[in-house]
C-alpha cells in the first residue's frame, strides 16, 4: 500500500513515523506547499520523498494533515482520482467538511478525527508513538465506500488507535467541549496576565498549574483560527456554558457563600472518577 | 536542626522527604490532626515520629504546611515559643496571615510561598524533589527577626530553590492571576462538561488538551475554599479582567472577525517567548 501525506506538520509528520512501522505500507511520500518544511520533513526523515501535489493522486491512500479550510480546498482537486483510492482527513471539525466534500469522491472519502496531538506544530513537532492507544473518531463512516471503510480501520487498528464511530455533528459539539472551548479559554489566560502591567514579576512566579492552563495558547492560531470558524456556533455554545459555570462560581465567592464555593469544586472533582 | 512539620499532605510530606537528605537537620517529626494521615505518614517513613501539636513548640523550626485558615488558627497557639523559634508558613496566600500573626512571635515568622504543587494530595502524594529548581516566594521579610531570616535562608537554599522578595499585597495580586485564578477556572471548566447529558461521550474523547485544563480540578476544595475566601477581591478582579477577555475573544469569534480572533491568539501565543 503506497500512502501519501498532504501537510507535513505536528499530525502528518507523526503519521509518517508510525505508518513506516507497518509491514503493509510500502512507500510514504509526502506534500506541502511550504518550502522549509518540504526540507525539514526530508531531513528528519519522516517521507521518502516529497512530491506535487498531482502526483498524491497516485497514491493509494492519501492523508489529508492541513488546516481544515486547506481540506475543503484541497478536496475540490481530488475529484478525478481512482475509485479504489482512499482520502482520509485528520481535520478536527467534520461537519463543513464532510459537507463539502465534491459528490463524486464522497465513497473515496473517510472523515477522521485522531484525538490526539501536542502543543507544538510543523515537522520538526513530529513524534513516534503520537497515535498509539489514543481514540479515532470517524464520521459518518456510512456515507464512505465499504473497501475505504476497510482500508481505514486496517490503518487505525495498525496505528493502535480506539475507533468512535460519530455523526459530524454530534462530533462537533462534542469537540467544541471537550478541545475548542479550552483552547480559547487558554488563550484569554494567557492574554489575561500578559495585558498586566507586571507580567514579567507574575510570570517568574508560573508554575506548573499556570503551565498547565496556557499550554494550549501555544497551538497554531492560523490552524485555529480554521477551527473556531468552522465550529464557530458548536464553540460559541460551549463558551457560554463556560462563562455560566464561571459567573456562578464567582457569585458564591462574591456572596461569601463558602459552602456553596466548596459544593462546586466538589463537582468539578468528581470529573476524575470518571475520566480514565 | 530538628524540625517539625505541621500537616503531612502533599506539601508537607514532600519537604520532609527533602529536608531528610540534609546534613545539617537532625531530626524531623510531624504533627496532623487527620489519624489515617499519620499512620500513612510513618508507613511511607516521611518522618521519624509523630508528635502531639504541643510538643512542635520545642523544635528549632516549624513548618506549617496545613490550609491557609489553619494557619491563622494554629499561630495563636504558638505563642510561648522560644524566641530562637523559626516559624514558617509554606500557604499559597499571604496578606491575611501575615496580618494575623500575634505580635508576640512577628519576628519568628516567615512568610513563604513556594510555587510548586501537584494536583494531589494527602501523605501519599508526597515526591521527592518537589522543591528543587523551583521558586519561593518570601513575603515582608524585613518584619521577621534577622536569626529567622537566617535559618530560612539556608533551609531554602539548601533545597535547590530560587528566592523572590516581595510585600504580601503584591505576592496575593500575582498569586490570584498566576495560580488561583486558573484553579477556579479549572473547576468551571470540569462543571461545564459534567453537566452536559452526553458527558460520558464526550470524556471517552478526551485528549492532552482537556486533561490540561481540567487537571487543577483534583485539587482538594478544602484547601482552595480557604484559598479563595482569604485572597477574594484579588482572585474576583482576576477573574473579572479574563471574563473580560474571552468575551472578547468571542465577540470576534461571533461577528467572524476572523483576522481579529487570529491577532488575539497571536497574542496569547507569545506569552511563551516570555514564559521561561
Amino acid at each position: 500500500m503506497n500512502v501519501a501525506i498532504v501537510g507535513l506538520g505536528l499530525m502528518g509528520g507523526s503519521l509518517a513515523l508510525s505508518l513506516k512501522k507497518l509491514d503493509f505500507i510500502d512507500k510514504i511520500v509526502g506534500s506541502d506547499h511550504n518550502k522549509e518544511h518540504q526540507e525539514q520533513a526530508l531531513e528528519l526523515n519522516l517521507v521518502s520523498e516529497i512530491v506535487d501535489f498531482e502526483e498524491v493522486k497516485k497514491y493509494d491512500v492519501i492523508f489529508l494533515a492541513i488546516p481544515v479550510d486547506g481540506v475543503i480546498a484541497v478536496l475540490k482537486n481530488l475529484t478525478d482520482i481512482d475509485e479504489n483510492t482512499t482520502i482520509i482527513d485528520l481535520g478536527s471539525t467534520k461537519s463543513i467538511i464532510v459537507s463539502s466534500v465534491p459528490p463524486a469522491i464522497r465513497k473515496n472519502f473517510i472523515a477522521a478525527h485522531p484525538m490526539t496531538g501536542t502543543e507544538y506544530f510543523g515537522p520538526k513537532a513530529a513524534i513516534e508513538g503520537l497515535y498509539k492507544d489514543q481514540v479515532v473518531v470517524l464520521c459518518d463512516l456510512e456515507d464512505s465506500g465499504k473497501f475505504q471503510q476497510e482500508v481505514s480501520r486496517k490503518i487505525f487498528k495498525a496505528l493502535g488507535m480506539r475507533k468512535y464511530f460519530m455523526g459530524s455533528n454530534e462530533h462537533d459539539r462534542h469537540a467544541a467541549f471537550i478541545s475548542h472551548m479550552p483552547h480559547a479559554i487558554s488563550y484569554s489566560i494567557a492574554n489575561t496576565v500578559m495585558k498586566q502591567e507586571n507580567k514579567h514579576n507574575i510570570l517568574a512566579l508560573a508554575a506548573g498549574g499556570f503551565r498547565s492552563m496556557s499550554r494550549l495558547a501555544k497551538s497554531s492560531p492560523n490552524m485555529w483560527e480554521d477551527i473556531f470558524r468552522q465550529n464557530k456556533s458548536n464553540l460559541l455554545e460551549a463558551i457560554e456554558v463556560f462563562e455560566g459555570e464561571l459567573s456562578m462560581l464567582k457569585k458564591s465567592i462574591e456572596n461569601d457563600e463558602w459552602s456553596e464555593v466548596n459544593k462546586t469544586m466538589n463537582d468539578g472533582y468528581k470529573l476524575h472518577d470518571i475520566l480514565e
